[in-house]
């Protein structure tokens, strides 16, 4: 995996990069969140602003507007999606906090905490409509039945993963229709919607919605590997959160497939436990040693990447491509 | 306001009179609800069944499916439209139980309290995207235009509300964009919309858009009265439950501005209080007395439902319309 060599090309988050290489898109992307996040009422701009204006590294819009310059799109209409996308993906972020009980959101104290679950629940409910709100602004109803069916299976994903914690026998082949509805449909959209506004061809399309969602559900894959392997000093925060929290992600999904039966009756146990802690937390590592799960999480989040490579092989643009190589490259080397 | 009178003529419910003056159709309108609630994802059915399928008027709906009956409209986009607005009501329900802390729903314990609020937040977001890919549909720009700004403006309502919790200094006319945001604006699109589906004429659009507001309006300001002056037998609930969550409503704003200094400082003094007690509510219902809250109350829900009855003086169909008299005049006397 080459890792050493990769990490030294790279100086800044790729994700940074991209913002720096299409800084002027930004700079429009960034007033236009601004204005649709003026309302009225002052709470709903100071709850929106709080979040989406922090240190968000606005990764999904960023997709989007890399793939416009990409396709050479000629209109404006990407900076709208890019808009409903950043706000679909913040409805999320905010109702996730109150459903999890979160502290701590992009390096500031979370929403919830703040405000309350009350007016962190309707603030996502409010930025939801928003973006549909915003969505109708172009008229365009193809991008419109993408984009309601994408909201629609978020949902239905997040849904399925508050509906599987704790349970040690979730498949490898629904926690990947998991994973991809909650995480990888978002990211897919982001990068095939520039080429419906576009008009390009189908086959243009198909391939850059394979590129997202490959992306996608190696971004989230490679989350769920750093929660068990990470550097928890580099990465700026604790690992073991889902462990604790007692989500079902594919390094305990592989262990699991893979250990002794005393193994699996032990992990069953512990998932079934009301509350998990830390000394639990390493007796699982232990377990993973023997299954050989860091290496074999690793490879399975390789796998989409190279998938995604594939993707955008044939896309023109090198200047603007090589911000894609290193996104994945930063995915296949990051903080192991 | 000759109540006697009227409650004679008036059988049953004047809702389930709609109901089955429009059996048929609302045969129609149940069976796409229930397969638009059909989801692979089991729980997503069963918790949405447990609140659209339980004990609902459906009155928005219903009204939906009455205007398009009045306007001779010969498509069947109403009904899809009738599930969107039955959707939308249903995902801000959810979420306002989430809110409330809920215990019972139309008779039935709360779907947070049988599935957990993290559950319930995540359906009514389901429900809310599954609304819009089913308003996208039928392909009606304009429709769409107009649901996904009630959709903002209901978030925004709602908000409103939470964020006004025990402000006496409320005025009247926040109070009344407060509910027409969060309870007429729905009413509204709910009787106008048929109209924008049956290509009618501006005025008419008005006219059920002014009938639907004002409707909405006296609705929630009906509610309101009865929290305070309804007889809890009757309904079936208990009465002060706005006091007590300290939500200020019609009857409290008239209270507080036509009484004593006195009196307003110990209005302001319990409701800032962290919680209230049904000792505080007798003391406020006899400040209430003496401000003669209860009839001015009274007056001003009537001089919407006037305004109702005026919108809809014009139109044809004598036997249609006289649901909607009696939807009226139900409002004018109930439980009082």
């Amino acid at each position: 995996m080459k890792e050493t060599h990769k990490k030294s090309q790279i100086q800044l988050n790729p994700v940074d990069s991209i913002a720096i290489h299409l800084a002027s898109s930004v700079k429009r992307l960034d007033s236009e969140i601004k204005k649709n996040i003026q309302d009225k009422e002052i709470i709903v701009t100071n709850i929106a602003s709080h979040l989406i204006m922090g240190k968000s590294k606005k990764i999904r819009p960023l997709l989007t507007l890399l793939f416009a310059k990409i396709l050479k799109y000629k209109g404006s209409a990407h900076f709208n999606l890019a808009v409903c996308i950043e706000f679909i993906h913040n409805a999320t972020l905010l109702h996730d906090d109150v459903v999890d009980g979160a502290k701590i959101r992009r390096g500031k104290k979370a929403a919830n905490l703040i405000w309350g679950n009350k007016l962190s629940i309707l603030v996502g409910d409010y930025l939801l409509s928003k973006s549909f709100k915003l969505m109708v602004k172009d008229k365009s109803i193809k991008v419109l039945e993408i984009l309601s069916n994408t909201s629609l299976i978020l949902a239905r994903g997040q849904i399925q993963d508050a509906n599987n914690i704790s349970n040690a026998h979730l498949t490898e082949k629904d926690y990947l229709e998991l994973i991809f509805a909650k995480t990888a449909e978002l990211f897919s959209v982001s990068c095939y919607l520039p080429a419906v506004l576009a008009n390009k061809s189908l086959r243009i399309q198909n391939e850059l919605k394979d590129f997202g969602k490959n992306f996608g559900m190696a971004f989230q894959l490679s989350d769920d590997y750093l929660d068990y392997f990470g550097n928890s000093k580099k990465m700026g925060k604790n690992i073991g959160k889902d462990f604790l929290e007692g989500k079902i992600t594919y390094p305990l999904i592989h262990c699991y497939r893979n250990t002794s039966k005393t193994n699996q009756i032990f992990l069953n146990k512990i998932l079934k436990k009301s509350r998990r802690n830390n000394i639990d937390f390493l007796k699982v590592l232990k377990i993973m040693e023997l299954s050989n799960t860091k290496l074999e999480s690793l490879k399975f989040t390789n796998k989409y990447l190279k998938k995604a490579q594939n993707s955008i092989k044939r896309f023109e643009g090198d200047s603007d491509k090589v911000y894609l190589d290193n996104l994945i490259n930063y995915l296949l080397i990051r903080d192991h």
